[in-house]
């Protein structure tokens, strides 16, 4: 396998991640004379603030996805691979995928994070993360297929396993899936199991600091405390969870709580980049960076988004939050920056604008701290929703998630409370396989670490 | 497990299988004094029609799926349980199920066919399947991964395996799916893959029978055949499929296609059913029933839908084709005949009333046969299309379908291109495996088809 891709005399940027950051440098590449390629490992762009509304049966997986190479349908000399990125050879100007290797003039790592177990295997074999759309499409298999389980089980203690649902981490994807959850067993599940006992069902959200939404304002905090809590659900602050035996979450107290449907968002790591040295790497495996993204010590190799941390921006000295914002922000000076560099124009160092940050806990509800106002309630959720639909990627995409959200607020319903699962083909199981054994060209085995 | 249902003094009706019969059986024993347990696989319905259009990206998978719990919301004493039947048991009016054993006063058998290979082993690994929203699932990962791939591979031969397209089987799904690949081809490749030659990909349909569409009239097969050589599908009539090698199709007359999407629509076998005793079975394994549905030799198992065979109609003396249409109509009468049975009233025989049908290739146009008249091209698509929208479960459904078709009829566009997988959770793995060896009750272990 090979790239197959021509230069024609430009010269080329390599983007490896194709989220907010990625995307939207690619954007800002337009008609500059680059060549811009693209990989990916997924087909699809994702959304990822809405994610949480695919595992709760809320949104459609294709509603918050999009194809590359419709993004790229109209753009000359810009190309998509789907790949995943084996190993960076800073000196030869070059990766190594698992589509064989490509040489660059600029490389942009925008490949993020990924669910974080801090080195528990326990919790990694059975914690369900919730960062991708095929995870979440896999915990709302495993959520429904627990309420169907629950009837007809005959074990008491294991219907306390399927009913109970503990959620790690307290930041905006912890409180958004507990309070989504909660809104399903109040409206949906009732109507659905009549041979439930629905009082039976606890949800639990466990955190390790000492107030939910630690990013943002105090009052925030306490407000979307309160809003979980009249929904009956059970939050436990200044609690870690350090263990999963027997189907049960163990807790650092010594608590436990018998649970199937253990829902990991305490945390995220940098995917790792192999072949950058040692001292390009510091927190969470965080990319270190300048304030013009690029890579320490590194010459043409930057770094954007999550993946990245700068300390050179006096406005966050100790990073930036792995959001949306700062990504998109990096993406779009770095396009700039890129051309400044090759038309011999200045370059701006970055300074993060703070667009402030939102969480949403149910219908009606969430909280938001944008340009110094704290606010929360219905007015917070309006917002909330006009921000995440205008940011959508798609007219198609807009319109489903609106219908979808219009439906549902005056149904109480969800409607994509399906379980469906694709049935892999013989094709695809001899592709994955190869995608995972092969192309990592002169990379020993020691040194291959899955990026 | 175990079902946990009482009786309440009701009698019961016991229905496998919630398709297209099994479902209208239901609707027609509302308010009867009867208990309504319906088992099924998955926890939604399906619309088989439109099934080819998840395949190529035109529509969500849960526009045509319809979860049962929700049909199920508001009927008194009507209960839905996920579950697979092992086995019957006439003597003791019981059946084994993967949840445990549940007792009946009437068992009704919808569970319908499943892809038929004929026994060739080669094909059945390599072949994929297009019946359920899963394999239809699995189909679109495999087509949009080939296309990916084909780009990026180095060698040729592989090249035309990966975009040379067989399909076997030249009735409705077939000429269905030939035509909608062959409008992604001319529509969607060429501006997604503009680095793919897309003059190399071949799509060949191949039929056995001398003619497309067997089941219509000679003009519409004669039609369908025209406007799938001007889309420029290759067709192969009189030509059969007998065993696939080194990723090459292999046929009859020793012609060979090299392909890795080998698509088999080619026939169906009905679902195996361990208990009954031999002779109620016919061609194909279809359950042998008389002219009320009821299956030959037995006194409250019926059976009805494709998975029956009814030779007492004279209207049909062959059987009845394995559609949707004689399966709504037997689930319709035999509420009504099982209501008489319970009150004295007097049972009807079943008589077919055949409304036509109906095969759509590609925007505007179709073939039909409607009451007498032979059409097709645009009015038909026209007709096509309503008759579709119409007989989706839910308004939500028919709104999306809609709008999915609206937005393709116009952009020319496939919305749905992303290669999406549920990620297993170990609960869901654990599951599966209990659901495939548990609950076999007394069954030996050489009875145990699985259906």
């Amino acid at each position: 396998m090979s790239f197959n891709i021509e230069r024609n005399g430009k010269k080329r940027v390599v983007i490896v991640g194709g989220g907010f950051g990625g995307l939207r440098l690619a954007r800002g590449l337009k008609k500059s004379g680059f060549q811009v390629i693209l990989i990916d490992r997924n087909n699809y762009h994702q959304f990822p603030p809405l994610i949480y509304q695919i595992a709760t049966a809320g949104l459609n997986p294709s509603s918050i996805s999009f194809p590359f190479r419709k993004i790229f349908e109209d753009r000359e000399d810009y190309f998509f691979r789907m790949a995943e990125l084996r190993a960076v050879y800073p000196a030869d100007n070059m990766i190594q995928t698992s589509i064989g290797k490509i040489d660059y003039d600029y490389l942009v790592l925008a490949c993020g994070t990924t669910t974080n177990f801090f080195g528990n295997k326990n919790i990694e074999e059975a914690a369900i993360p919730m960062k991708t759309v095929t995870e979440a499409m896999g915990l709302r298999n495993s959520l429904l297929s627990s309420y169907e389980r629950s009837v007809t089980c005959s074990s008491e203690k294991e219907r306390d396993e399927l009913l109970n649902i503990v959620i790690v981490g307290g930041g905006p994807s912890g409180v958004e899936i507990a309070g989504a959850i909660a809104e399903m067993r109040r409206y949906v599940l009732p109507k659905d199991y009549p041979d439930m006992d629905v009082s039976r069902m606890h949800i639990h959200l466990i955190q390790g600091d000492a107030r939910l939404l630690p990013g943002m304002n105090e009052k925030s905090s306490q407000q979307a405390l309160e809003f979980l809590r009249k929904m009956n659900v059970e939050i436990r602050l200044n609690t870690f969870v350090t263990d999963y035996t027997d189907h049960e979450v163990v807790m650092n107290d010594g608590a436990r709580i018998p649970s199937r449907n253990f829902i990991w968002v305490g945390g995220v790591i940098a995917n790792p980049v192999t072949g950058l040295p040692e001292e390009c790497f510091g927190r969470g495996k965080r990319i270190l960076v300048d304030e013009y993204n690029r890579v320490k010590g590194q010459k043409n190799i930057f770094a954007i988004g999550d993946i990245a941390f700068m300390d050179a921006d006096p406005s966050c000295p100790k990073g930036h939050p792995q959001m949306a914002q700062p990504a998109i922000q990096q993406g779009a000076l770095l396009a700039r920056n890129i051309r400044a560099w090759e038309n011999g124009g200045e370059a701006v160092p970055f300074r993060y604008k703070d667009l402030g940050c939102m969480a949403t806990i149910g219908k009606n509800k969430a909280v938001a701290n944008i340009g110094g106002f704290v606010f929360g309630g219905f007015f917070a959720w309006l917002i909330w929703m006009g921000v995440h639909l205008m940011s959508i990627l798609g007219v198609r995409n807009k319109l489903f998630v609106f219908l979808d959200w219009v439906w549902s607020y005056f149904t109480y319903d969800r409607s994509n409370r399906m379980i469906l699962k694709a049935r892999p083909s013989q094709e695809m199981n001899e592709l994955e396989k190869r995608l995972q054994e092969n192309h990592w060209g002169d990379i020993a085995p020691e040194e291959r670490t899955q990026s």
